[in-house]
């Protein structure tokens, strides 16, 4: 079995390496592609069977209704809010998304941002490049017996922690539901206001959804310890952003995030200028082991919906 | 009991923190702290029965027999190289150092010049420090599942094994002792020919002794996998510098030491005009918690002596 007609919006050449872009070749048997933008995808949905799409795309009721021939949304991303996911069930079409694929590489970029800020390793890097060895002024802290605070035990938030036990820290969690396989391995649980209160390091491990918006509320914000790090590799609706600025006026905590590129430039501009806020460009997911999963699920997605056997679905 | 007099040789007012020179002022009934080269150490050796000082200050045979009343020296570091321990022994004077103070800082720092490297950190932050947050042209790599050798299970090695068994890698020891009590936790043991010769990540964790000399010999240099990472957070003298070169020269192993402060300054400049050959100040030891400590252990030495009941002893 293959698709009839698979058309790609907005998955540029650089998305797949050309081993992946062959396979896709062999599973359609007509391939048309499309930048986001492009008015010719009201004509080329039309008789299309499948739809390959990245998460920054509306699949939603008008799309679906232009293509009475889709029964496959194949998504290249976790993310999938942009689809109707509601309707393509009522309408029999199978969605699918690619999960976990970059939990390893999430989870490690945790550590090297946190170490980063702990070590001042660009400063150091920085200076040595210029043949200034000299240690002096140069400030540490360790993770070792931190209280490290990991919030939503999830698969990355599930790595972060085990990880931060080979580190030998205080590491607590708070999830939506307890793991007590996890607690037997020594990460203990802990009530989410306590815990944010008693912490050194803030991990924020959580999906955005109804219940995640704010979820670092301005109490919570303002009951963390002075001279803490907290490291947000999770969208930016999950804290309240207005009161995080006058703590970061305090000066006395540190934010990590590597999401300011889905900031409003202005609030992303603004928030760069304090000292204790550090931003990064969106490379937690990049790792050339997630980028290779990534294609590899992708592809197994498609594979097994044309078998008969959707794995992955989302609608 | 107390000393009647200590010499201080190269202490700076920096060196320990305001509680400890309180200590201090009670385990000595006078003080007299010069510089390293001052011209009065002669003269004040004479009737000193204490010595604290530095790794860099010889305490050899001349030293020693200017020094009728001396029994104790006490040295602020764990090296304790140029000081005649053979020539105290026979004299009778505990010479102590400071030992394991800074094992958790010198591990933390390895994971965060290895992460620094993997994810692009540095450049990272400098590039989002301006306002451009794309990912662009980044690439990562993880340490799950690389083959990470450490050579040399000391106290640091140990806690690099442990750490880098929380990252999930394949996790590889060599050491002159094996320690079956660690391969029971999957920290496996390999000859240290083929160990080196199958890695992705190597830390150096060897002191310098004339055994360790050179112990990444040419051979062994030669022997490392194309694009594997080196880690020295050891004394240069452990590597073949001169073949290290020639590796660098063919950009296919990168190559990170926070000891380039040691190396003679004109191969220091050398070597790092290779992309692939990245320095760092001596920060290893620096943490807050290492520096707390080492005074700590360094009081508690002094105390222990003057209580008949000398620790840390190295003569």
């Amino acid at each position: 079995m293959k698709f009839k007609k698979g058309l790609l919006i907005n998955i540029s050449e650089d998305k797949l390496d050309p081993i992946h872009w062959k396979k896709l070749d062999l599973l359609a048997d007509k391939k048309v592609s499309l930048p986001k933008d492009s008015p010719q995808i009201q004509t080329e949905i039309k008789d299309a069977d499948c739809i390959l799409t990245g998460f920054q795309i509306d699949i939603g009721r008008k799309e679906i209704d232009a293509a009475p021939n889709l029964r496959y949304v194949s998504v290249l991303a976790t993310a999938y809010g942009k689809i109707d996911t509601d309707y393509a069930r009522k309408k029999g079409i199978v969605v699918t998304n690619v999960p976990g694929y970059s939990t390893e590489s999430v989870a490690e970029l945790v550590f090297a941002v946190i170490l980063e800020n702990l070590r001042e390793i660009a400063r150091a890097k920085e200076q040595a490049s210029k043949g200034n060895y000299s240690e002096a002024g140069f400030k540490a802290t360790e993770i070792k017996d931190k209280v490290f605070a990991v919030l939503g035990l999830g698969k990355i938030g599930g790595r972060v922690a085990q990880i931060t036990k080979g580190f030998g820290a205080d590491i607590r969690y708070w999830s939506k539901n307890r793991k007590k396989e996890v607690e037997k391995q020594g990460i203990k649980y802990q009530g989410v206001n306590k815990l944010i209160s008693e912490a050194d390091i803030i991990s924020l491990h959580f999906a955005e959804t109804d219940q995640t918006k704010h979820f670092l509320n301005g109490e919570r914000i303002n009951s963390i310890k002075s001279g803490a790090l907290i490291i947000s590799t999770v969208p930016n609706e999950i804290i309240d952003l207005t009161v995080l600025e006058e703590r970061l006026k305090k000066a006395d905590l540190t934010f990590i995030s590597d999401h300011a590129d889905e900031l409003d430039p202005r609030i992303a501009k603004r928030l760069s200028k304090y000292d204790n806020c550090i931003f990064y460009p969106p490379i937690g997911y990049i790792s050339n082991e997630a980028r290779i999963a990534k294609q590899e699920i992708f592809i197994g997605n498609m594979e097994s919906f044309l078998k008969g056997k959707p794995i992955n679905t989302v609608s």
